[in-house]
């Protein structure tokens, strides 16, 4: 079976793997990032540290995940708040060089979504939206086994998506942005708007509404609504044969995934009821798939 | 140059052209569809329109627009409101079996989409989101000359994204659906409340605008604002390199058009200010997509 260098880059550690092309993971290399030390000094570690992979030259191909969206023609980022001066930087261009190897570069929720989409919860789903609920809401489209990244890199940034104008206003991201509504960070505000000022996780509101709070029932019954009118935008505009979804919100799914998807059908055409709703199964997503860029693009 | 079988399938009519890949139309015929005296009869009439195409056995295969969702896999219909008896009616295999060529079915709006993403306005980018403004509002993803038509036939079905939850339940529509806010029909029914009861088309609510009536501008300015929100929602879904915007609406965009445009800008990430949005340039997108079906699937 074919293998494939995976490359987990972000600000704070870099992780590289050799993989098997149905996701298994071979061997493991791990290092700070340096990402404060500027590109030269993140590349010319990483460069070491592929090395230290056994048999690289085996590997079919190279493919890194990271964080912010990329120009994937170009295998570049186009922001790079985690990684200071990779703004345009090659990553692609100087592994492909120094390795001989296809290589390919894509943002983190992309890499994620594609690993889901080839040997996790949606294999063999023609089309997958893959959303991670977190301290954030982002995403990623699958489609016949490729990543559409869009035009700028921006395809799953559905954390902007407006689910309710009537909000306030709180960052950048739009006002009712379902990411400032829903994400384990906005759990967190409102717990301390409407439990206790000294709530410090989402996790500390899951908790109450286990224990029958009202309130916190209340906030979570929301944050599922909203969801929910996230996934009806997402479901009209690509009809996904499913939507896997990852992240630490998820661990709370007992208390809210199921009137999620009562909510999410009551918001769709009758037509399109049968669209599934499953968690996400792997436990190293981005490593796994930054490994199957190279695949998804026919190496 | 290769050439094509195109078919608009319509509950009134149906047409046939023969056009070549670059999107001429080399010849027609047109007849009354017969919808109302079921499938048999419709499929009668339309293989006996094909046979009277000049040289039709030189063409590389069909391709047929219907008005409805489309199991594009089956290439059969999953409602057929205005075409009935054909839910599940095996379109695309009666005529293959007639005729000897490939046979692909999509619905219109996919067919549009399809037409202006390989041969019109946006031609030659990767990722078009096509839109028809028109009685209703509906949509078409195209990604790299192929249409994604989802597990349902319903990616597209934009018309019921929820744009504003606090508005009034008209039909079977999301209370807020763009289209129920919107579209040509709710143009007038807005026109009818706020201007004058006896408004009949949403060109007058236009000329009204046009003449400098502050009521009509507000209604023009808001639907410009609820439509540009319902792009926000599909730009951050799948960030289309262009969208292609067609339809009855469109007529009046001398009115609307970049004041929906600038407000789209704001409501999306600094990084996707560079998505374009063009207007169809077709006159024939739906019998010229239907020839394009064919094409998209490689053949």
């Amino acid at each position: 079976m074919k293998t494939y260098i995976g490359i987990d880059l972000g600000g704070t550690n870099v992780r590289v793997a050799k993989v098997t092309a149905d996701g298994q993971i071979l061997n493991e290399v791990k290092s700070p990032s340096y990402a404060l030390e500027g590109p030269e000094k993140v590349m010319t570690n990483l460069i070491s540290c592929i090395h230290k992979i056994e048999n690289w030259k085996e590997c079919s191909g190279i493919g890194v995940g990271v964080p912010g969206p990329v120009d994937t023609l170009r295998g570049e980022m186009i922001m790079a708040t985690n990684l200071p001066g990779f703004v345009r930087y090659p990553i692609a261009q100087t592994l492909q060089t120094e390795f001989g190897l296809p290589t390919y570069v894509d943002n983190d929720a992309n890499v994620a979504g594609l690993a889901e989409a080839l040997v996790g919860a949606g294999k063999g789903q023609p089309v997958i939206y893959y959303l991670t609920h977190s301290t954030g809401i982002g995403g990623a489209l699958v489609v016949d086994g490729k990543v559409v990244s869009g035009k700028n890199g921006h395809a799953g940034e559905v954390g902007n998506i407006i689910i309710d104008r009537h909000r306030q206003k709180y960052n950048h991201l739009n006002v009712g942005a379902i990411e400032n509504e829903a994400s384990g960070t906005a759990l967190i505000r409102i717990g301390r708007e409407r439990l206790n000022p000294d709530i410090k996780s989402a996790g500390e509101v899951f908790a109450l509404a286990k224990a029958g709070n009202a309130v916190a029932l209340d906030i979570v019954d929301k944050m599922a609504y909203d969801f929910a009118a996230m996934c009806s935008a997402i479901a009209h505009t690509v009809d996904p044969y499913m939507f896997v979804i990852g992240g630490g919100v998820t661990k709370s799914r007992d208390l809210y995934f199921d009137k999620m998807v009562g909510y999410f059908k009551s918001m769709v055409h009758t037509g399109m009821q049968t669209i599934e709703f499953a968690i996400a199964e792997l436990d190293e997503p981005g490593l796994i798939g930054a490994a199957m860029l190279p695949i998804s693009h026919g190496k």
